[in-house]
């Protein structure tokens, strides 16, 4: 090899074929055959990475499906036989663009591998790591796209006022326990929704809900929201689509707010849930509001100063489920549709 | 009877009993003996009114279905055995409000009988008629609360911009043929779809809609909204529900505005139909807002100080379908749910 650059192996995740239903490990396959010359390539803009945390996150389901003809081109699908991309924490060790230089580390979009090129697309939403005294992989949760969405969905999307009730389903999850917290912040009465008695615990005693349920076992939606909320919901921050969200249209207050940030219970049906109480928004005035993070990054170094002291004071608590290695990663992602996590899926690549 | 009070027949129109599924004639009763002594009840703070023109509207179907127990309180409902309620225009005959007076011409809720008792709770949304250059009519519809929804769906929920491209389904009924003509005033593209040739041809020659279609010979809606709309929408004026919705849901442009005014499609079901595509919300970022006339009804001077001028001047068109005597108002509300009404259903129940 000309001028000692280094091959070095680069095990990877790749997309085995477009998914129907419920993922399995088989859809993704473990390549641990493929190298990488630790060089980018000639005439790249990008940057070549190193990576060390990546991110399990609902939505990476959606881009496993073959899109549709009419799909929003903004809808992006993962190529089959290419490696998973998302969100992950990273060092630089080559860079093409002014704005990174070796040995920076960073988050914002990477690949399932050990190593990646990112593209200059990609580069416009990778950010700096500028504070290093917290845990690094927050920055694949609290700090970085996940609490980006707690953040703009609660803040912006559903304008909050003191006293307020909120309802959170998939509550413990990344987006959803930032958000409780930042509502008890804001003076709300908050209460949230998660699959096990272990979450529903960490809810109340870790996270600070006012009240919390285990949505399994409760034979009828409208009645347990009822039985937290008689005077109805005023903000409704939605994860999980589908017959919650049928319900909650019953219970919400008279010019209530949801903010659609995910409908992880439909990701992986053929056809959608049929919602049947769309009606409810006529009298009670509600507004539904979808959102996506890309559009309010603008605001991460105002949210960075919120959010950097808060944990540093111990005001906002962070729980994350960390797995070891690439290999473990597609059982981890499949994990999120069963509930088998317990906060922020994270998967270590490498420590350093 | 005593100081001369006069006894005069009072016809009805009656709800015969709640109203399952689709409304027929047989629900409601002409009512053809009752009387009316012609002054308000002793202690009474109401206003003693005679009616000259009742409003047919879409909403009066679902006061006619038994309330559920979840019902919010918001919600009213007819009783059986008693009139119809709706909109109305009328002459005021004696009042105990000093805001009225004997031969004042009004318009707001009243009933759907020859003289109707406003009481004190109804009052608070009666509106004197000043201006009467303009048929009477008109109160029921342009001037009136479908003309404030048009207004405010438009202006107030949807915040359009020149350039954009709006979308109205049931466009040649009384809201939305107005919307329509904001929408073209506010220099937007407008398509429109009805159920009828006639009303196509309504829409595009004498509302000045940009483009229409019958929605009836349109086996894919998606389709249809496509061949419209390439490059989607941006405003959608929601007036029937249902598959409509979910067809425009796959075609909502970035940051899209629904404004959901009505669901006329589901108003007879007694199982709504299910809305499928609204994972369209999150990353389009599209917004649905409910909303109802009555909270906006402080912004009525200023409707009037635009629409009456643009009526005047012919800038803003508007067509009735005008039916003559109570007898006709049951058939002609049923009417509005297959389509037969042309323009705003109005009926006439007294010129003078």
């Amino acid at each position: 090899m000309a001028n000692g650059e280094q091959v070095m192996r680069n095990k990877q995740v790749l997309l085995r074929d477009y998914v129907t239903g419920f993922p399995k490990e088989s859809d993704m396959q473990l390549s641990t055959t493929g190298t990488i010359t630790l060089k980018l390539p000639q005439g790249s803009t990008g940057v070549l990475v190193k990576n060390f945390y990546l991110s399990c996150d609902p939505y990476i389901r959606t881009q496993m499906t073959k899109p549709l003809s009419d799909a929003p081109s903004s809808f992006l699908t993962f190529t089959p036989g290419s490696p998973i991309t998302g969100y992950g924490v990273a060092k630089v060790l080559e860079s093409a663009d002014a704005r990174f230089k070796q040995g920076d580390l960073v988050w914002g979009f990477t690949g399932w591998e050990e190593y990646t090129v990112i593209n200059a697309t990609h580069i416009e939403s990778l950010f700096k790591i500028e504070n290093t005294d917290v845990p690094l992989s927050y920055y694949t949760g609290i700090l970085g796209m996940p609490g980006m969405t707690a953040y703009a969905g609660f803040y912006e999307v559903c304008s909050p006022k003191k006293g307020e009730t909120v309802y959170i389903s998939a509550a413990s999850g990344a987006v959803g326990q930032l958000v409780g917290q930042f509502a008890k912040l804001s003076g709300c009465y908050v209460v949230g929704s998660a699959g096990t008695k272990e979450k529903v615990d960490l809810l109340k005693n870790k996270f600070g809900f006012d009240e919390a349920f285990n949505y399994k076992e409760e034979p009828n939606l409208d009645a347990a929201l009822k039985r937290y909320f008689p005077e109805g919901i005023d903000i409704y921050f939605e994860n999980v689509g589908g017959k919650m969200l049928d319900a909650v249209l019953l219970n919400m207050r008279f010019r209530g707010r949801i903010a659609v940030c995910g409908m992880i219970s439909q990701y992986n049906l053929e056809k959608p849930e049929g919602v049947q109480n769309l009606m409810s928004l006529i009298y009670k005035e509600v507004r539904i509001q979808g959102f996506g993070v890309l559009n309010y990054y603008h605001l991460y170094e105002k949210f960075l100063e919120m959010v950097l002291p808060a944990i540093k004071e111990g005001k906002i608590t962070y729980v994350e489920d960390v797995v070891e290695g690439l290999e473990s990663a597609p059982s981890a992602l499949i994990g999120l549709f069963t509930g088998r996590n317990v906060g922020k899926q994270v998967v270590v690549v490498s420590r350093e």
